[in-house]
């Protein structure tokens, strides 16, 4: 029902103009699709947006927009994107691609399905990109330039909506797009993001000796996104519980493993070690460059 | 004996023409010295420093500009520096000041303090700079523009010699310096360079599911010092030992805390621990910037 030519034809709502749906509204601005409209509970945001012409026009009642929405692409916390879905369920045109941007899958996946029944196709997915802080304040156009994107279908979506879903983020900027099971999104995603914020978070409240002219640079980038939104990681965190404690308790091994060697002040063991996160450190950044 | 107007009447020595030691000579070029000598054991360094002017002569021997040297910069790991200088001990001049660029202090100074004896003073150093991997192929003229410099006085060096090296290194571009006693050094620094690249290690090691398209920003930062000499490394941190033992301790009671919160389901206790870290990060972002 949708391909990349006729992204001019299409009338796309994004729900919630903060941080992510700022950003993709700007990045659609190029496209000149039909209308790109926005639903916010914040007046001010929605007015600025239209004042920027960054949207068609904004709406605090989200029954206007979405009877002729085309696309809907759900920008919000994991637990509001159920909950406005279920809210709003009867007001979305039959046939509609609602897509979302939250960093966990699987458990809002089952959620939303549950819902949205034959009439429409919901399609997970999570862009690979952001920064910290949080709002539309904080958006930028040029967010997700370059970035991969994880799209996270099920056997239920029709294939035709989920290339066209790939269509679309490609053509606001993202780089590469992966197709992976919800369950298999949520378990990587455990190591490779979630885990990391806590680690930053945990490295700055182990100790209260913090004073900038030590902080060597090791320090800053393990703790960059210790600048985090609370609230909303803290609902992503516990939405993906098990696959986390798995993570952390790997974790600790690895950290114990260092511990053993320094506290036998084994050398061998140690290098042993460090060289083993050398040799994995540098074979991500060759699958970079190479685009493997 | 030598102040900032008169680092153009100076022999300077460095030894050790690696990472550190080739951005000091390049760094040194535009101060006009009397003399930039370099002492390594690779020939082919010494003549592409030549060549490049980066240094006025290079030797494989320290007993021809030892003699003639009224500073020296060492640059070698730990322990070839404690080497070097009870190799060469009665090469040095009466009165040269010799300082070291080693990531670790308590130990070194006590150890070379034992053998320069009166007639020399040992000033220790520490460049909060660097980059990841090593030899002189990554030296850089701007690697210490802006950042900090600890020096770790000890009551036996004369004052007129530390302020000498304050000049110095903030002449190649250090902004703030930074004094410290040598035990102190150890244990901030345990925590602000060890631990965070012990951490880096770990998070490489503890999971072999690496993927470059699914490694979020937050991933790539935390590991990004995993790129590392091994060998170096492993002797800074058994050489720092129990100092980095007990930062390992403390930050795994805080990953923890936040693995009990999450086991639990405890949203409110992991809201805290995320704002504390949010907050400390904040601080320090703060000082940074207002040069707190």
């Amino acid at each position: 029902m949708f391909n990349h030519l006729e992204i001019a034809n299409c009338n796309i709502t994004i729900v919630g103009l903060g941080l992510i749906g700022g950003s993709m509204a700007m990045a659609l601005q190029g496209l000149n699709c039909a209308n790109v409209w926005a639903v916010d509970i914040n007046e001010n945001v929605l007015h600025d947006a239209e004042k920027s012409k960054i949207i068609s026009k904004g709406y605090l009642d989200p029954g206007i927009p979405l009877p002729k929405s085309d696309i809907v692409i759900m920008c919000l916390y994991p637990d509001l994107t159920v909950k406005f879905i279920k809210d709003n369920i009867c007001k979305f045109r039959t046939g509609t691609i609602i897509t979302d941007t939250a960093g966990i899958k699987s458990k809002l996946i089952n959620e939303i399905t549950a819902i949205v029944g034959n009439d429409l196709d919901f399609i997970g997915g999570h862009p690979m990109a952001g920064r910290e802080g949080s709002g539309y304040a904080q958006a930028a156009e040029n967010m997700f330039k370059g970035a991969s994107y994880i799209i996270t279908p099920t056997p239920k979506n029709r294939e035709e909506n989920i290339l066209a879903v790939e269509k679309l983020v490609r053509a606001i900027g993202f780089k590469e797009v992966v197709r992976l099971d919800p369950q298999v999104h949520d378990q990587i995603i455990a190591y490779t993001s979630h885990l990391p914020h806590i680690i930053a978070s945990a490295l700055i409240n182990c100790n209260q000796n913090h004073t900038r002219l030590i902080a060597a640079g090791s320090f800053k980038d393990a703790t960059r996104v210790a600048i985090i939104n609370s609230k909303l990681w803290s609902e992503l965190i516990l939405s993906n519980r098990i696959n986390i404690l798995r993570q952390i308790d790997g974790f600790i091994n690895s950290l114990a493993d260092f511990r053993n060697a320094i506290a036998n002040n084994d050398a061998q063991s140690l290098i042993t070690q460090l060289e083993q996160g050398r040799k994995g450190k540098e074979a991500l950044m060759r699958d970079e460059k190479t685009g493997n």
